[in-house]
């Protein structure tokens, strides 16, 4: 139960950390060796976060707004999957302040336990929809 | 706890099993003598499960982004109740791929505790608001 | 845990008493010398209150859909932080039933237990964006 807690807590401190565009603090929530499947391919952790840091903010304000994951995770297992429902405000674009997106995205992800502290060491990101609004 | 944990899985269950259109998957959350209210009025489980199945998929793509719900449950007890809000994005319209519709609905459920598995037995589902996006 | 699982159901009550706009059910959820920082400045409980009952309904329906907090809270302890996302729908004006107003609002909430209860004794509602639908 208490590894259910701790694991609820990911997707929100996830949240926190890309809104703010605190790229080390989302950095912090992944393996070392973690690799995202996501719009811009395959990558490491580094790259996926390279590439963020390199493009600057697309928009003024983002909000990604995450619904309570569904966690599988056998009683005492160093290991779990989360899959997760977002909907992701990215308001103002950089170019254009009219321009906002919300998009519907769903994360897959596979956990690992490492000293205590549960990281994420593979992520899925299925975009389900996109929409100018 | 545990039952919290257990009951607190069933509607993301939902949400997964109503967007991927896996009907038996969402017949199986439900009571076999379970009721809906809902849009289509009052219906046995059966006829609810099967109006779907006839009427085919109306959108394209379906997203049930749900809130945490609300659980009422007494310690011990085989019967439960949620309340759980929910925004439901209804995309690209079979016979109109431009039109999308968005629904705020909150579910009262009454749930039962059948062999170790909670199950739904009494949904309602409360239309709260519905827009064109 | 069970402090946990308590805390979580505070902001879905908070949801269900304010679109219900029943002020008594979301003036029993914040101490009686609560603070709240919002739109309307700082205010006391009372006063924050009082000034919704005397504004009447802006809006026909309203839907705060609050995503899982994020809970602070040492093992044991009488006080708790909360940080909750919401989005909420704001719909229908009262001058003008065609106006709508979605909001992204982040909860930094201050807890205190007493007498075996949890309750807001701060409340900061920081607005991230708003949006005419």
């Amino acid at each position: 139960l208490r590894d259910l807690e701790a694991l609820r807590r990911l997707p929100q401190e996830y949240s926190r950390a890309i809104d703010a565009r605190d790229l080390d603090a989302v950095a912090a929530l992944f393996d070392a060796h973690a690799v995202i499947d996501g719009a811009r391919g395959t990558l490491g952790i580094d790259e996926w976060i390279g590439g963020m840091r390199d493009a600057g903010a697309a928009f003024a304000t983002s909000m990604h707004v995450l619904g309570a994951p569904l966690v599988d995770l056998e009683p005492g297992a160093d290991i779990a999957h989360m899959d997760t429902y977002a909907v992701v405000y990215q308001l103002g674009r950089a170019d254009d302040p009219n321009v906002d997106l919300v998009l519907g995205i769903r994360y897959h992800d596979d956990l690992v336990r490492r000293d205590g502290r549960w990281l994420i060491r593979h992520r899925r990101a299925e975009a389900l929809w996109t929409r100018d609004r």
